[in-house]
C-alpha cells in the first residue's frame, strides 16, 4: 500500500463495519478524503461526541446520550403500553412507523440454547420489575418472527402471565421475516391488528 | 427517530458513504456504538487525524499525508517507468500486486465527451511535464478497459509520442473490466506481459 499509516489504520478500521469489506472500505476512505470538509471533518466530529456520550438507556435498553432515555423519560409515553423488542434497530423501525405511543423494553437479544443465552442474559428480571411499578397494563411482544424469538415470545408470556394484557403483533409479519426490513406500512398494519395472546 | 440528534446525525453522515444506505448506516452505527472502545473511538481519533493530514501529492495525485507523496520521494521508485492510472483506487490495486517498482500518475477520471471531461480538467499537462523532467524511459497505459479508458490512453498515447516508450497492460484485463475489482494474480501477469503500443 502506498497510502500512508493512518491512511492505512482508517481503510483497517472502516472495513470492520458490517456491510463493508476491505474493498469498500477502501472506496469509503478515498470517498471521505476527496469529500474532506462536506464528510470527513463533520463525521470525526460527530464520531468523537458519539463516542463520549452514547450509552444504553439504564431503564429499557435504548441507546441514547442521557442515563435514562428520552422515551423513558417522556411522560407522555407512559399510557400503560410496553412494546418488548429484541434490539435497538427494532424499536428504532417502530418509531419510524410513527404507530406506537408507549414505551420500549430492549431484550438485547433472544433465548438461544445454541448460543446459551439465558434469561439473565437479557433484560427479562427487569422487564417484569417494570410491569410492576411502571403501571403497565399491556405488553405488546413485538419479536421478530423466527424460531428464537418466538420461543423468547412464549417464554415472557408465562413470565408476565397474569400481571398484564399480553398481546403481539398480527399477522403480517412474514414468517421467518425480521422487523428492521420492514416497510413503515406493514409495521403500523400489524400493530393495528394486534391480538391477545 | 428515538436516537438523540447526534446519533441521527451520525446515521445521516454515515449513510452518505458509498455502499452503505440508511438502514445499513444505522446497523453500522449501532455496531460502533456497542464497540465503543473497540471501534467507535480508535475510528474517531484516526478519521480526525486523516481529516487533518490527507493531501494529494502534488506531483503525482496519489493521496498521502505530505505535499510529495512516498513513492514521489523515493529514489528506489525512480527507475525510468511511469505508470498512468485513472484513480488513486486502481493505484494502490497495482502497490497490492507488488509487480511495479516504478513511480505514478493518477489522471483523476478519464476523457469523457458526455461529462464534458477535457485534458485540461485531468492531470495530463503535468504528465507531459513529468515525462520531461523525470527522465522517464517507459510510459505504462493501465487505464480501465473502457471506452472512456481507450479513448485517453489513445489520447495520452499521442501526446507522448517520440518522448518516451509507450506500453499498455496485456491481454488478460477482461474488457469492460476495472484495475480494482482485479485479484492481484491477474494484475501482475498482465503487467509482466505487457506489450508496445
Ligand atoms: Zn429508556
Ligand atoms: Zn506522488
Amino acid at each position: 500500500m502506498s497510502s500512508t499509516r493512518d491512511i492505512d489504520a482508517l481503510i483497517e478500521l472502516m472495513a470492520k463495519l458490517p456491510g463493508l469489506g476491505p474493498r469498500s472500505a477502501r472506496r469509503a476512505v478515498l470517498h471521505l478524503i476527496r469529500k474532506r470538509s462536506l464528510l470527513l471533518t463533520p463525521l470525526a466530529d460527530v464520531m468523537q461526541i458519539v463516542a463520549a456520550t452514547a450509552r444504553e438507556c439504564l431503564n429499557c435498553g435504548n441507546v441514547g446520550t442521557t442515563d435514562i432515555c428520552d422515551i423513558c423519560t417522556s411522560e407522555k409515553r407512559a399510557n400503560g403500553e410496553l412494546c418488548v423488542v429484541e434490539d435497538v434497530a427494532d424499536l428504532w423501525a417502530m418509531e419510524r412507523s410513527g404507530v406506537f405511543k408507549g414505551r420500549y423494553h430492549v431484550l438485547g437479544g433472544t433465548l438461544s440454547a445454541l448460543d446459551a443465552v439465558g434469561p439473565e442474559d437479557l433484560r427479562i428480571p427487569r422487564l417484569v420489575d417494570r410491569v410492576a411499578s411502571e403501571g403497565i397494563d399491556e405488553v405488546i411482544l413485538a419479536l421478530n418472527a423466527t424460531i428464537d424469538g418466538q420461543t423468547t415470545a412464549h417464554y415472557i408470556a408465562d413470565q408476565l402471565e397474569g400481571r398484564a394484557r399480553l398481546t403481539s403483533l398480527a399477522q403480517g409479519v412474514p414468517i421467518g421475516g425480521e422487523l428492521d426490513y420492514l416497510d413503515d406500512g406493514t409495521i403500523t398494519a400489524a400493530m393495528r391488528a394486534r391480538k391477545a395472546l
